[in-house]
């Protein structure tokens, strides 16, 4: 048997960072440094940015403790990229010139790290790659707080950011429940998840029974029905003294409007300022008058890495390392997955699916998930929820703050005489 | 000598939450247990309300473990209240009724856990107890998030908030720094702190030099100078890719308006929704167009256990600790303080001050913890703001979340015949 000649590998970050994609990055490199038939491993700057400009990170500059660092660092410590490939026939000398750098550079293995598109761009790649005689074998990681990627049964990164949501829900609910007497009685904290209420069913495993806050969750999955939603604040409001309403960014109307695009624009016709939190309390406040608070949690939920999942670290660490052992194996155009074996105590060990099945693929929250008048989550959705938030990971500290790692960032000489414009 | 009789102990909680206010019963409830000279403690159900409606907990019917586990439980175990008792020339009626309901309970101690305004109510109820004939022992034990409370060096409640508002404030940046080359380029933080900028100056501790995140923070104390301050991020958005604002919910103009009520309203004349944040967030995207990216965290900063500071959690027991040694030893209408002895390594000790001192008064940020260009923090303010967030104290978890406690909250049956109404 001839031994596979060695070939260097790429990796690129790729769409919105989570807590954990850098805990997949160590999982490939680390992998890839220990394997043989792997020569350099380089990292786009930017992600898929960098592979198109040339502008390759050389991870054999950083230190071992640094690679160490990134489980334990949160957001993209490579830079990632909201850049989506056209398609080939639209664009294929985007493809040719990715092709044209992974040559120049030797490169043999390309592991892009992201969600539902990445995962179409990795297929495509693999494809071109073959026919313009350079085969490259293409394996995508996973990642998305979304948690909306089939054949896998979660997706790391979402079990980071339903930890921190179900605890800042339950930590808010104390709040409001020491206030509501004299002063707040509704409370509306407002989460990610445009397409899919993966994020805000989380926030529904911070009461313990569901007479408990939350007391209402706004779903994408579910028509915003305003006079049942108003009718439930009022009860919530009388039977508890309180209410916590916690709300998907793609909460929407029956005809598919979101809620946050409610129309209202201010005197100079701009799209009103705020999100659906701000919009969803005004409402209730207009409805009923009662004294209201809101949170928009935004970047500072998927970037929590002070308290991640210790399965979500765990998990994107393993898809990081799977990946390279796929790959080396020549397993081409493939994606490794998370598969449950057990909910309690919790098992699970790691499959892989082909890219065709996954790219540009959305797994939504399925109705037996919520529960029947819509505004909150079933007894099944918590035994999927919960073990994915279980452990804690805490990053090292320094002076009280979390103590994250900045690669060195050490550039590839580059070797192509063409410049390319993104 | 003659020992002084047994009396029994009322404590409340009073004004908004922290992260730490239970710690603080925690150290008074501990404490006045093991007394000799105190008989029963009592708390007041929402606070000075539960007093007023003779509505008081017995905690006695907790159990040891229960009152332990406050220590890292957040918000107000007992409930708290936004209700400041009228002058008592205003209205005698409301003091006269809490001498009334703590002569029938034969309480001879007050403990207030609050703010300016609830020293300034303990103040009161101590001075007019003596004049009733029914001389009280008044002990105020301090807390706030907002930390503007005089004569102490920092408020319990205080730097856990900071570290919250730090630690997000460094994830959130990196994130941004990940997106920024094809992405958002300029995220905006608005954080508590209507009157003083203590809250916003903690996100500084997120950057290790003046060139890290954030680069422009917005103060009370700073006037809002909307040029300069555009000048600021575009400049910060070309030398380092992105911009990272945090701005606090009381920054406002040189006349004293606050940039939150910047006179925009609905088509019903009904306030613009959203805060300082968001505002702050468009007015960049009109001035330069830069994509961007916002987040309130509203109560979910003050009420962080998760991510709290070990300094503010033993701070906020021991002042609960000495308002009851206080008290036993009869000194009367005081309030603890925290004492800095040095900043490094940092030793604190306990001190107090007479309540007359420390009622209705607010510290704000001094001038020379400000940076020169008024969008920072000086090394004289890290210093002083280090020590504050140092050490974590993570409570229990179980199936993933934090095991926050529930009292049971055994009303002590009633005494008087009047109702009173609040």
């Amino acid at each position: 048997m001839r031994k596979a000649a060695v070939k260097n590998a790429f990796y690129a970050q790729s769409g919105g960072v989570s807590a954990v994609i850098n805990a997949s990055a160590c999982g490939v490199i680390e992998t890839a440094q220990r394997s043989r038939q792997i020569g350099k491993v380089y990292a786009g700057r930017d992600g898929i940015v960098g592979a198109l400009t040339e502008d390759l990170i050389d991870i054999g500059r950083e230190s071992a403790t640094t690679i160490r660092a990134l489980k334990h660092t949160p957001a993209g410590a490579f830079g990632s990229a909201r850049f989506k490939l056209k398609g080939i026939e639209q664009n294929r000398s985007e493809y040719q010139r990715l092709i044209e750098v992974f040559q120049a550079h030797d490169i043999g293995y390309f592991f892009y790290n992201g969600g539902n598109d990445s995962m179409d761009t990795a297929l495509k790649v693999s494809q071109l790659g073959a026919s313009l005689g350079f085969p490259i074998t293409c394996v995508g990681v996973p990642k998305t707080v979304d948690n909306d990627l089939p054949y896998t049964d979660c997706c790391p990164g979402f079990g980071s950011v339903a930890k921190y949501v179900a605890v800042s829900t339950r930590e808010a609910a104390l709040d409001v429940a020491s206030m509501a007497r004299t002063s707040t009685r509704v409370f509306v904290f407002e989460v990610m998840g445009r397409h899919a209420g993966w994020i805000a069913a989380a926030a529904g495993l911070a009461g313990r029974s569901p007479a408990q806050a939350p007391h209402l969750i706004l779903f994408p999955e579910v028509p915003f029905e305003q006079q049942k939603f108003l009718d439930r604040v009022r009860a919530s409001v009388e039977d508890c003294g309180y209410c916590v309403i916690v709300v998907s960014e793609g909460a929407a109307y029956a005809d598919g409007r979101f809620l946050a695009d409610a129309g209202t624009r201010d005197a100079f016709g701009h799209t009103q300022l705020g999100g659906v939190g701000p919009m969803i309390a005004n409402m209730v406040r207009e409805a009923h008058g009662y004294k209201y608070h809101w949170a928009v949690a935004d970047y500072l939920q998927r970037s929590a890495r002070h308290i991640a999942s210790r399965v979500d670290v765990e998990q994107a660490y393993a898809v990081g390392k799977a990946a390279v052992e796929l790959a080396v194996k020549g397993v081409n155009a493939v994606m490794p997955t998370i598969v449950r074996r057990a909910h309690r105590p919790y098992r699970w060990t790691i499959g892989h699916v082909p890219l065709s099945e996954v790219a540009n693929k959305e797994k939504k929250l399925p109705p037996e998930y919520i529960r029947a008048d819509g505004f909150g989550i079933t007894a099944a959705c918590r035994r999927y929820l919960e073990p994915l938030v279980s452990g804690e990971a805490y990053p090292p500290y320094k002076n009280g703050l979390p103590d994250y790692v900045q690669i060195r960032g050490v550039s590839v000489r580059r070797k192509l005489k063409t410049e390319f414009r993104i």
